[in-house]
C-alpha cells in the first residue's frame, strides 16, 4: 500500500466526480438546477438532438426520471422524440404513473420493445405492467424468446406480489461444487446478471437448497465445497407472498436479497432490498395519504381526477357533518335562549377530534408496523384512558375557565369542563378502538379510521356539551 | 448440476427450515404466538435458564427484540437477568427508545462492555448514544483498544449523521494490487468485517479513490489490476451529512453500501442499506406522526409521557378554537334570530377543514419526498386551486340544496352554497401555501401546517357563512 502517491493527481477522486457532476444538475435543496434545466429545454425547443443528447448522457435513470417529472407534458415528448434509441426508458420507473403512461403512449411499440431489451426484468415488468393488455402482447411478441418467457413468468403473478417486484436473472450452483470451480465458472459466464450480492444453491430441479454471499466465496478456499459454506437461513419468499409482507421480512433480517421460489420450492428469481425500498416508501406514503383523505393520486394527475379522487371522502364527511348538525338541531330553543352555546360547541368538538386524531395517528401507524397487536393491545388502551381522562382534566380545567371569564357564567364554565372531559375520554377510546376494529375485521384502518373518529368526537361534543347546558339551565 | 438428487433427503431445504422456526414464534398475522409467548413467561417466571436459553438460542436479534417488546417491564429484566452472558445484546437495536434505557439501566457497565465487543460497531453506537456521558465513558475505558477508538470516531460525528450511523469495519485495498492479490488476501485476514458487499480502494494516506463490488472480482481473471476494475460513481457520503440526505442518496442511486469519508476524503466508515431503511422508515413514521399532532413518544411510553407530548399540540389547538369562535361572537345578534346558522356552521368550517387537510397532506409529502419544488409549485397551486374551485361549486350545490331543503329557506340554502365555495378556495390556496411558505422560511411543513390550515378554514368558514346571513338577512 506504499508507492502509490503519484496516481494521486491522475485519478479524480470519486468524491470529486460525483460533487462535480451532481452539482451540476441539482442545487443545494436537491431541486434541478435551473440553469441546467433552462439549457435542457433550450436543446429541446430549438430540437437540437446533439445538445440534448449530450446534456442527459451521464445520467443516472433516476436524474433523467427527476428531469421528466419538471418538463412539461410537450417538452417530454420531444425529448422523448429527440433521444430516439439514445433514451433509456429505467428512467420510466422513477416517475409518476400518469408520466410512464403518457410517455410510453407516445413511443412505439417496436421501440419500447427494443428498449426493454436492454433492462434488467424487474424494471421492464413495472413498465409493462402498466400497458394495456394489448399492447403488452404486442411489445413481448418482438422480443428474443428468453426474455419473453422470463417477463411473462413474472407477469403472471398478481400484482404487487414479490413474483412482480423480483428479479429472474440470478446465479445458481449445485452445492457440490467447490470454490474454485464456482469462480471459475463466474470468470467464465457471460450472461451473468448485471450485478449480484449472492450465489443461489439448487439441485438438478431448481430446488433451492441455501445460498451463499459473495464475501464467503472471496474468504474460502479453492477447494472448499459450496454446501459447506452455504447459510439455510435465507428467509426465501413465495413469489405469490404479497410485496408488503416480503418487504416486512427484508426489514425484519436485514436481508440484502431474498430467494423468490414457487410453490413446490423452485427457484423462479431473486428479490433485491432496492426494490423493496420503494415498497417501504410507497407503503408508507399510501398511510400519509390515506390518514389524510386522499386516495392515489399523483402530484402530476390534473384538476379532475384529483377532484375526483378527492370527493369521495369529502362526499363522506358532509353525511357525518349533517348528523353532527342534526344532534345541534335538537337542542335548537337552549341555543337560541344561550348564544353563547353555538360560540363555545366547536371547542368542545374540535378539541375532541385533535385529541382522537392524535390517538388514532398511532394506533394506525403502530398496527402498519406491526407494533400493536393482541400482546399490547390491551396495554395501549389503559394507557389511551388515562391520556384521555388527564388532557381531558386539564383542557377542561383550562377552558372552563376562559369561557367563565369570557361570559361572566360560572354555570357555562362548569358546563364546558363537563363536556370536554366526557368527549376527551371519547375520544380517547375511539381513537384507539376504531382502527383496531378495523383491523380486526380486515379493511384498512388507514383508509377509515378519521371519519369514524371525528363523527364520535363531533356528536359525542356538541351532544355532552348542549346536552348539559339544556338539564343544567332548565333545573334552574 | 447432475447426480444429487441423494442430497435432497439429506439437506432440509432452508424454506423448510425458516417456516419450520418462523412458524414456530410468529402466527399469520405476524403477532408472536401465544403458546410460544405462554412458554417464554413462563420460564421466566419460574427462573428456568437453561429452558429459557433453549427458547430463545435461534432467535435474530430482531425476533428477540419483538419478545422483549410485548413482555412486562419485570419480565424483561429477568429475562436479561436470566440469559447472561448469552443475552444478544444486538436485539435492544430493535426495540423502542424506552425499553433500551431500561434494560441498559438494569445491566451492569461490565456487562454491557462483554456485549459490545462482540457487535458490529454501528449496532455497539446505537446502544451508546443513549447512554449517559459517565457510564459511556466507563464502558469505553473497559473496551479494548481498537474497538474503543472505532466507537469514539463515531460518537465524536453530530447525532443523525452518517458518521453516527456508519459502520467503522470496511475491507480496503491498494489501486496496485491484482485480482489474485486481493483474493489471497481476503482468504488468509482473519480481522475481516463480518459481511461485506464491496471493497474500497485507498491511497496510502487512506484517501478514497474508489470501490469494487465483490461480483467485480470474482468475473475477473486474477491477473487483473483492482485500479481497471473500480468503479468511480460510488457517491460518497460526508460523516458529517444528515442521515436523511444520505438516505436520499442510497434511494436515488438504488445503493447498496456507500463509503463515508472525512473532510480530506478520507475512508472512516461505510454505511449500508440496512441501516439507511431504518432511517427511511423512521423519517417517514416521523412525517405522519406530526401530521397526526403527536410528537416523538413511542408505543411503551407511559401516561404522563404520552400526555405531555400531546398536550401542547392541543393546548395550540385550544387557543385558535378560541380564535374561531370569537369570530363566531362577532354574530351572536344574528345567530339569536336564526338559530338554523349555529346548526349549519359548524359544516361549512369542517368541510372546509378537510379540503385543507387533503390538500396539506399531499403538499406536505411532496416537500418531504422532494417532488415538489420551485419548478412545478406554480402548476401545482393551479392545480389546487382548481381542484378548490370544482369541489366548492360541488359541494357548495350541495350543502345548499340540503340546507334549504332542511330549514324549508332557500335563503339559507344560497348563503350555504356560497360560504362553501369561499371556504373550500380558502382551504385549497391554505393547503398549498401554509406548506410550502413553512418550507421556505425553513420550518418542518409537517409539524405545524395542520394548526395553520384549520385555523384559516375555521375562521373563514364562520365568517363568510355568518357575515353572508347576518348581512342578507339585514338588508332584507
Amino acid at each position: 500500500m506504499s508507492g502509490n502517491g503519484d496516481d494521486e493527481t491522475m485519478i479524480r477522486t470519486p468524491e470529486e466526480a460525483a460533487r462535480e457532476r451532481h452539482g451540476d444538475i441539482y442545487d443545494e435543496d436537491g431541486s434541478l438546477r435551473s440553469e441546467y434545466l433552462d439549457d435542457v429545454t433550450d436543446a429541446i425547443d430549438r430540437g437540437d438532438a446533439e445538445r440534448l443528447k449530450e446534456r442527459v448522457a451521464d445520467l443516472h435513470a433516476s436524474e433523467l426520471g427527476d428531469l421528466l417529472e419538471v418538463l412539461q407534458p410537450d417538452q417530454r415528448r420531444s425529448l422523448v422524440t429527440l433521444l430516439g434509441t439514445d433514451f433509456d426508458l429505467s428512467a420510466l420507473t422513477e416517475v409518476d404513473e400518469a408520466i410512464r403512461l403518457e410517455i410510453t403512449e407516445h413511443m412505439s411499440n417496436d421501440q419500447i420493445a427494443a428498449a426493454l431489451g436492454e433492462m434488467e426484468s424487474d424494471d421492464a415488468v413495472y413498465i409493462l405492467e402498466d400497458l394495456d393488455q394489448e399492447d403488452q402482447e404486442e411489445i413481448l411478441a418482438k422480443l428474443p424468446f428468453v426474455e419473453r418467457v422470463r417477463l411473462r413468468r413474472s407477469l403472471d403473478y398478481p400484482e404487487s406480489t414479490a413474483g412482480r417486484r423480483m428479479q429472474t436473472e440470478f446465479v445458481a450452483v449445485p452445492p457440490f461444487w467447490t470454490v474454485g470451480q464456482t469462480i471459475d465458472y463466474l470468470r467464465e459466464d457471460t450472461e451473468l446478471p448485471e450485478s449480484f450480492t449472492q450465489l443461489f444453491v439448487i439441485d438438478p430441479t431448481f430446488r433451492l437448497l441455501g445460498a451463499v454471499d459473495l464475501d464467503m466465496i472471496l474468504r474460502s478456499k479453492r477447494s472448499v465445497k459450496i454446501e459447506s459454506v452455504m447459510r439455510d437461513t435465507l428467509h426465501p419468499i413465495e413469489a405469490e407472498m404479497d410485496q408488503e409482507e416480503a418487504a416486512q421480512l427484508f426489514e425484519q433480517y436485514n436481508l440484502l436479497s431474498a430467494a423468490v421460489v414457487d410453490q413446490n420450492n423452485r427457484l423462479v428469481g431473486v428479490l433485491t432490498i432496492d426494490d423493496v425500498v420503494d415498497v417501504i416508501q410507497e407503503e408508507a406514503e399510501e398511510d400519509i395519504m390515506r390518514l389524510g383523505g386522499v386516495g392515489d393520486e399523483e402530484l402530476s394527475s390534473g384538476v379532475l381526477r384529483t377532484s375526483r379522487s378527492r370527493m369521495l371522502w369529502l362526499l363522506v364527511n358532509l353525511f357525518t357533518a349533517l348528523l353532527a348538525a342534526s344532534v345541534i338541531n335538537l337542542f335548537d330553543a337552549t341555543i337560541q335562549q344561550i348564544v353563547a352555546l353555538a360560540v363555545l360547541m366547536p371547542i368542545v368538538a374540535g378539541m375532541g377530534g385533535n385529541a382522537g386524531s392524535q390517538t388514532m395517528t398511532v394506533t394506525v401507524r403502530a398496527l402498519a408496523t406491526r407494533d400493536l397487536d393482541i400482546h399490547n393491545a390491551f396495554r395501549v388502551i389503559r394507557r389511551e384512558s388515562g391520556v384521555g381522562l388527564l388532557n381531558g382534566l386539564v383542557f377542561g380545567v383550562l377552558i372552563g375557565l376562559a369561557a367563565g371569564f369570557w361570559f361572566q357564567d360560572a354555570n357555562i364554565g362548569g358546563i364546558i369542563a363537563a363536556a370536554m372531559l366526557i368527549n376527551m375520554i371519547a375520544a380517547a377510546f375511539a381513537g384507539i378502538l376504531i382502527p383496531l376494529l378495523l383491523d380486526r375485521i380486515g379493511a384498512d384502518p388507514a383508509v377509515s379510521s378519521a371519519v369514524f373518529v371525528t363523527t364520535v368526537t363531533d356528536i359525542t361534543g356538541f351532544f355532552s356539551f348542549l346536552g348539559l347546558a339544556s338539564w343544567w339551565f332548565n333545573i334552574h
